[in-house]
């Protein structure tokens, strides 16, 4: 899982509004459901099958948060460790909007929804990314808007002090 | 962790809106950076402490999805073990504000934000949580507002069909 990073890496210039990264696929195993649920959300229907059966998820399904952090394992391997990211700022409207059950298989795809300068820092940009995440019927299951932080290869130009 | 229910769970009818729940505090350790960023957030400012120190976060610090998850785990030990929760249904507005440095102890709070009844579920409530998390110095590392769904006592009241 430790990738180094790749001789080239585009920075905040390299980027375009509009371009789809598809991140890959990763299956949701019984174990890494009962691992992740034990270690960081343990309720009984993450924990136990039975419970799972009987609750409104219909049987075993993965942490919401869980199925976050998977996804942003598979944009770090297949987009973040290719640019000159400096860290993310935060992210909005992350909704739930299927459970990922035990077996399920999801892809994720990132587009560029906005790009634009830091207004504190002339080195960097402000990398704005939707995310959408499907299982392997094609039906949505996570989507959210994440901020980045990324390099530019060249300070933005000053305004004239006026 | 395998946290037992409460013999007696909290439903929606029992929240109240402006409660106010401490959460508890977790210490952020070197071996717990390294072993979250290999399974999840691959970039060299979280896998070692020499690009960490060169880095825009000046030092080892934590994946910012690993302060969530340690925060989803103090808000399962604290609050939602304790209520009727069916899940989560999404959060908005995730803001990283500082990063969480090797070291440092995060504490959480939250504050009951909203309480309305399902629309689609007369026997379920949409319950709103802002919750902040600070650092050992009292500065906001992290901010959000989740909703999860809780099961209600007694189903609300229908209307009259018109």
């Amino acid at each position: 899982m430790n990738n180094p990073l790749p001789a080239t890496r585009r920075y905040f210039e390299d980027l375009h509004l509009g371009e789809t990264i598809e991140l890959g696929r990763a299956t949701v195993t019984r174990e890494m459901i009962f691992e992740w649920a034990r270690e960081f959300d343990p309720l009984p229907f993450h924990l136990d099958e039975e419970a799972a059966k009987k609750s409104l998820l219909g049987g075993l399904a993965s942490s919401g948060w869980q199925t976050g952090a998977l996804t942003l394992r598979l944009l770090g391997e297949s987009f973040l460790n290719g640019i000159a990211t400096a860290g993310g700022l935060g992210f909005s409207d992350l909704k739930w909007k299927k459970p990922v059950m035990v077996g399920d298989t999801i892809s994720a795809t990132a587009t560029i929804a906005g790009l634009r300068r830091s207004s504190h820092h002339p080195e960097r940009g402000i990398l704005m990314m939707d995310l959408v995440v499907t299982n392997q019927k094609g039906d949505e299951v996570m989507t959210m808007s994440l901020a980045n932080l990324v390099e530019a290869r060249e300070p933005a130009a000053q305004e004239p002090a006026s």
